[in-house]
């Protein structure tokens, strides 16, 4: 994707909206939101992805004569504001939540300050990758939680969303923690550890499983793994990849890593007899290492039933977040400068209430009990409010405001989540390696209480509104509720 | 994608096991289906996508200096195996069956037939691409099935799997059936029709509703569908559409083609009061439209309620197809030369019996009733297998064989699926364009019976195995089981 321009990434109504906007003379300046309403798989938690790639995507955004002449040929566009395309550049403000944060329903993930033709124009982009990426990275946080420290490989890029949803997914599984993938293109874009097996079709193509492992044993000593289910695991595979192991001593051929792979049947079962196999041979430091339609709740499964697994390759339900397969990120108005110049706030209502906005330009802060560093409560508040963690704090729900907690000055420490990345229209921010990114997921996963992290109706983390914010919000719900009575 | 190179796009194994066979010398011809196990969602059927981006795919399989210096950095690989890369060209032949086509489980839906290092590189995108655009595809054509005719637009790029999702998966919704897409890009690659209506951001940047539609409406008079629910639909957005288009009236423009979209609320109740409303005013020929996480069953539903909306924005659930988010095509050693240039068959036991393979080079039959082309049954044969549908046929479940059905010599005809694709490393085959591909899948969903094509236990379509074929692969369980037991 950094190297291909997804200008026209873009759904239709951006551009006769921009239209619209050119034609009447108004590109007041506004304030956007992305963020999204509720946590991946009924999860207590998200970890934001994808900012790397919507920077590239900026930078690019620039209309060539090619994509004109397109836009001229459905015959919605007129040649002045054509014309006005092909000199477009983004001007505004970026601030975005850094990749490998844990983040929380209705938190804004990137906020857009900048005219209204060109804010309107990047939501489609910006909400089709971070939500892909937060997407990934959530579900690849969940499944290592279910592996307690156990290696997870991501090896779904044959039943991925199409190649991108392949790399940049492998990319985001890398930074809600995944050891490695299979997918070299990910491997060459990120420099992330490419990591992989063999095939059933390796051993097939030998005259016998015997012979394909003893060819693959010598071929690759540092780091064998063989396939066992290819005709019977425990009948055929294991004692062939023993005889293996102990025909490569005989060899003189040292193995550095080295074990089998699982890829069907009951797993349960499978590794504890398998183990014991390879430990009465004597491979005691032999791995064992689990794949076939594993997602976090198998894992957790597998793990309650001591399993005699070392690491896990999860494919499918990794890479297309199979339960819940799109993240449901939103990008919503908050903000518009009036005919005086000043910035208003807006609110949007609707029939569906969790559907209505947080209005006006907003900050995001996390709290954390001192010194355990564990997450305590987030904050959104107004542009302007500046917080004294030496002072008490009262935060209350904003959905049962009787419901309130006092973080008492000097507990706790505060820490603001969005950071510049593009001011008046020059990127000032870089991108961490993805190697990077998955350490500071790691911290942030470890601020986290596991009554969070858990699978079954986790604790919701509190997302409080600053008291300035709740009020203006209740002022505009009040007023926009009024008018419609007429 | 087309301009694209996706060499690397591939599981690291594919390379360990390309090196492997390049150090021992064996580069024997072989067969690999790629094929699949179940249609999505529990339907009956699936429809075959994704073709043309397979084609690009391996006219662009070349290794680069960036590609071999990336490949170097792993430390996996030896000079001599990346001076061969460096020269890779696939030279083998690959038929696959043509995009639109109705197909169903164990099908083989692309043959490659290549030197081993061939076909097994090409594994990983070649499942990757056919397994996202067949999937989506597939829903799109459950979603049109439910809408009876009403037009579905696919409107979910930005809840899409990355770029490349968004775009792609637009492509295999048109092949399937929407009548047009949000997605420009795609529209610019694919030439299909892109559409789309406003954002609940068009209305909030205005002083009013009213005022944001009259705006719209002046700006496109010729598809003027105005989005109702930003702040009540029916006590708002419903009454100021109606007096938009009142005005519009006034003003002397003619909207050429008009309505209403509902974005939230009861669909069903707020599309027939909406109706009513509008049929009230004298605009019975507005248009209602309808999104807000709608899916097939959905669709249906609200069809059974006699729900008055013309056409249908469906985002999230079709572009992921939610439910089942990935199609699971699997690719699979079929037939391998041996030492004597002999094609011999190859079959992959499994402890899950579901997942034991069809052996050897094939050819799939559909067979139509005459003269109303709807799907009989489908076969698997032999490459080698004609048939004459002037003579009677006699088919046979491949589970239960004793379940046999009898075609009559001149009450059928045969109609083979696989084409030729590239032969010798040459392709041959032009595709059509996505709208003439739409055109091919209409047909085919109209060879389907109601009884495959409804949600709830569909009729499986029988999938029967010639006599030859059954022979053959039933020797070879026989052999590889007694080879088993030592």
């Amino acid at each position: 994707m950094s190297t291909m321009k997804l200008t026209l990434l873009t759904d239709f109504y951006e551009l006769t909206m921009m239209q619209g906007y050119f034609k009447t003379g108004r590109n007041p300046k506004v304030v956007f939101d992305a963020f999204y309403r509720s946590n991946p798989d009924g999860g207590g938690y998200a970890i934001c992805a994808g900012l790397e790639q919507v920077i590239d995507y900026v930078k690019n955004l620039t209309f060539d004569q090619v994509d004109i002449d397109y836009l001229r040929s459905t015959g919605a566009f007129d040649e002045d504001f054509l014309e006005y395309l092909l000199k477009f550049r983004f001007s505004g403000d970026i601030w975005a939540v850094p990749e490998g944060t844990v983040v929380f329903p209705k938190e804004p993930l990137v906020k857009v300050t900048a005219p209204i033709m060109e804010a309107q124009l990047m939501e489609t982009a910006i909400l089709n990758i971070i939500n892909h990426q937060s997407l990934i990275a959530t579900k690849a946080a969940r499944v290592c939680y279910a592996a307690q420290g156990g290696a997870v490989m991501e090896f779904g890029l044959r039943r991925a969303q199409g190649p991108d949803a392949g790399t940049y997914g492998a990319r985001a599984a890398m930074i809600g923690g995944c050891a490695g993938t299979s997918n070299v293109l990910t491997g060459q874009l990120f420099h992330v550890p490419v990591l992989g097996t063999h095939a059933h079709s390796w051993i097939m193509s030998f005259p016998s499983e015997f012979e394909a492992f003893c060819t693959y044993a010598r071929l690759y000593p540092d780091n064998c793994t063989l396939l066992v289910d290819t005709y019977d695991t425990l009948r055929s595979g294991v004692p062939n990849a023993i005889k293996t192991f102990r025909a490569m001593a005989d060899e003189g051929i040292t193995l550095k890593k080295y074990g089998i792979r699982l890829d069907s049947g009951d797993l349960a079962y499978m590794s504890k007899k398998a183990r014991a196999m390879l430990d009465e041979a004597g491979f005691t430091d032999a791995t064992i290492t689990a794949s076939s339609d594993l997602d976090e709740y198998l894992i957790q499964s597998l793990m309650a039933q001591r399993a005699a697994i070392n690491s896990w390759g999860v494919g499918t339900n990794l890479i297309t977040s199979k339960d819940t397969p799109a993240f449901g990120g939103v990008y919503k108005l908050a903000a518009i400068e009036d005919e005086n110049g000043n910035l208003i706030p807006k609110i949007k209502l609707s029939d569906n209430t969790e559907k209505i906005t947080n209005p006006w330009s907003k900050r995001v802060y996390s709290s954390y009990d001192t010194p355990i560093h564990k997450i305590r409560a987030d904050l959104i508040c107004l542009d302007d409010e500046q917080y004294d963690s030496g002072q008490d704090l009262i935060l209350f729900d904003p959905k049962e405001t009787w419901k309130k907690t006092k973080l008492h000055g000097g507990t706790y420490e505060m820490r603001e989540l969005l950071r510049p990345v593009f001011i008046g229209g020059e990127c000032v921010y870089e991108s961490p390696s993805v190697m990077e990114i998955r350490d500071v997921c790691t911290r942030e996963k470890e601020s986290l209480w596991d009554e969070t992290k858990r699978f079954v109706n986790p604790h919701d983390m509190y997302v409080d509104l600053s008291d300035k914010l709740f009020k203006i919000r209740a002022e505009l719900l009040e007023e926009m509720s009024l008018k419609q009575l007429g």
